[in-house]
């Protein structure tokens, strides 16, 4: 498949919920709670419309869902955002689409005025790749809170300042 | 007043959405809009009741609310809480009262099987007092993320063990 066919969407849509319960799963790097917490922002978002302060980029390849992301505003703040997920189907990775899905993300929100994105992952070794992505991306480490996540399973926060 | 009249109602009522951005805004440390976060968490525990994550102490003297706390279990975690907001009207504040509210929660959240309990604030002079309040409560911090908030104005993170 080229990559000349892949197109980013940000209208969302009824089918997303499933299509995101099921990225996140594919990747196996999440439990299946955390899917249900993933697929429910979709849902909050048909609901609610951007007034629910989620927002979605949908990357397709001949018109099939192979990542997205979705982030928003962080109330109370005046320009930080966060980035609540990005996931790429396991077929679809190692081509660089992540990281085109994360650019395009970063664009998105420093058009809105947002300054600062974080994002949060563990600090289990299940999650070096995750990490090293960030890092590569030019996400720098600001903080770790021990047992955040559970015992012995720490939140690493993330900042990247755009726009 | 005695403080031998003191109690802590848990139970959550529609007058405490007006109550509660009161409190909120007579402390004279939060924004408007931030009022009307504070505001909603009430209106979303009316609308959803426990399943909303918010949970409520209500310190009240001969009746009235003088203080009040939120807090909730953090998603995707197994044992982690945030204190989302605990406030203490000027007129009352001095005697322990917060202490007291802060002393309570936690043990709430301690007998609902929560191990580590997250607070965060600003890191702006303004709220030097209430860091100093939380360092004197056992809290730790733990993470600065620098201008979170907005340009020169950080947030704090302190974690305080339980249970």
């Amino acid at each position: 498949m080229s990559m000349d066919t892949q197109v980013f969407r940000e209208d969302v849509r009824e089918s997303d919920i499933a299509v995101v319960r099921e990225i996140v799963m594919a990747t196996k790097m999440f439990y299946p709670h955390e899917a249900d917490v993933a697929a429910e922002l979709v849902e909050e978002r048909l609901r609610r419309g951007p007034a629910s302060g989620y927002f979605f980029v949908f990357a397709e390849l001949a018109g099939d869902v192979a990542g997205y992301s979705c982030y928003g505003p962080i109330a109370c703040t005046t320009h930080s955002y966060d980035l609540f997920w990005i996931a790429v189907r396991p077929d679809c990775q190692g081509r660089g689409l992540g990281r085109r899905l994360l650019g395009f993300s970063e664009r998105r929100i420093a058009e809105a005025g947002g300054r600062r994105i974080y994002v949060e992952t563990s600090g289990r070794p299940l999650y070096h790749p995750t990490r090293a992505f960030y890092e590569h991306c030019a996400y720098t480490r600001e903080a770790t809170l021990k047992d955040f996540y559970a015992l012995g399973d720490d939140k690493a926060v993330y900042v990247k300042v755009v726009g």
